[in-house]
């Protein structure tokens, strides 16, 4: 018996078309029978090896204007809620460390999705540790014990190693999937991904 | 009688993911029931207006490391020839000033695609004034004509005006697919862009 088809999702809290990428993920590895690992990382340092103190879209204004119109367009196709953001990019360290701590456990993709919605459809700071805490609660999933495991020295350290395999594996920007050793870039490249996985190219 | 939804196809001749749309829109236009304008511009002027002294894909090495697997397998899903050029970005001024001329003819599509494919499916120098002749010829028109209507001013200045309106008009890469005052960016965003022409969004 072979193993089933992999993919790992790359994704980044703070990411516009991350949120697009995280809200469809589980639905479209399903459909294609494929497994989906995810994999939080961060940005930040991604950008900064490319010279970028700021995400691209901010540093590029037309390239900034652009995505937001692309944004809302893209959510309205695919039924997701999308709420312009008051601040971008938010703070996703918190949240991605939650998410280290829990990448390989069930409740990774609805807490992903949360998170994600939170930012991107509603408008909320997922930076603050009260948020993150609503949205672990509303899961049922023991908020402070979890909260307090991503700010362990070993959660830092894993995030951190996590961040640094991104660089290393080839990725500039999120999401990002990978497939063995193909790397594919973008919301936009997720069912090209999932029929690689499964041979149907 | 309404008239026909109509998109316009901004391309340059020296830009990868202008060549996989380049290829298709015709055929996806046609299919789609929706007119299709040619407008040719320069990106150079666009990067430099962004701070880009060079493509982006050079600049930033991840980047233009994945640009280049992504396209070999996108060429290879659309049925499309592609050869790794040996110069990159080539220069795709005098083959754009002879799009600029003919740019409402008959023959701008099979030219604009003859000058793509010369590029990136035959690692051809589509900056030499002989490659574009021989294509020109091959579709049977007049090439020394063609190619001095394009070496006049007005050709010149027809050309600038027209990259002068993508920077006002927001793009800040090619292709953009342009549907009344929505902008679509990149080859991905063709189908979207044809949808939105015909209002089934």
């Amino acid at each position: 018996m072979t193993p089933p088809p992999t993919v790992e999702m790359w994704f980044e809290f703070a990411s516009s078309y991350s949120y697009l990428a995280v809200m469809r993920a589980e639905a479209a590895a399903r459909a294609a029978g494929v497994v989906l690992r995810w994999r939080p990382f961060l940005l930040g340092p991604v950008f900064l090896s490319l010279g970028w103190n700021d995400s691209p879209f901010n540093i590029y204004p037309p390239k900034g204007r652009y995505m937001w119109r692309d944004m809302a367009r893209l959510a309205e196709k695919y039924g997701i809620p999308f709420h312009l953001p008051s601040q971008f990019p938010r703070n996703g360290l918190r949240a991605a460390r939650v998410a280290c701590v829990g990448q390989d456990e069930a409740w990774i993709a609805p807490f992903a999705r949360a998170v994600m919605q939170a930012n991107f459809g509603e408008d909320r700071d997922i930076g603050e540790r009260a948020v993150i805490a609503d949205i672990l609660t509303r899961l049922d999933l023991p908020a402070d014990s979890l909260l307090d495991a991503a700010d362990s020295e070993a959660a830092k350290i894993a995030l951190r190693r996590q961040t640094e395999q991104a660089t290393t594996r080839g990725l500039f920007g999120a999401p990002s999937i990978i497939v063995g050793d193909e790397l594919f870039w973008g919301n936009d490249r997720l069912e090209d991904a999932l029929a690689w996985a499964t041979g149907r190219r």
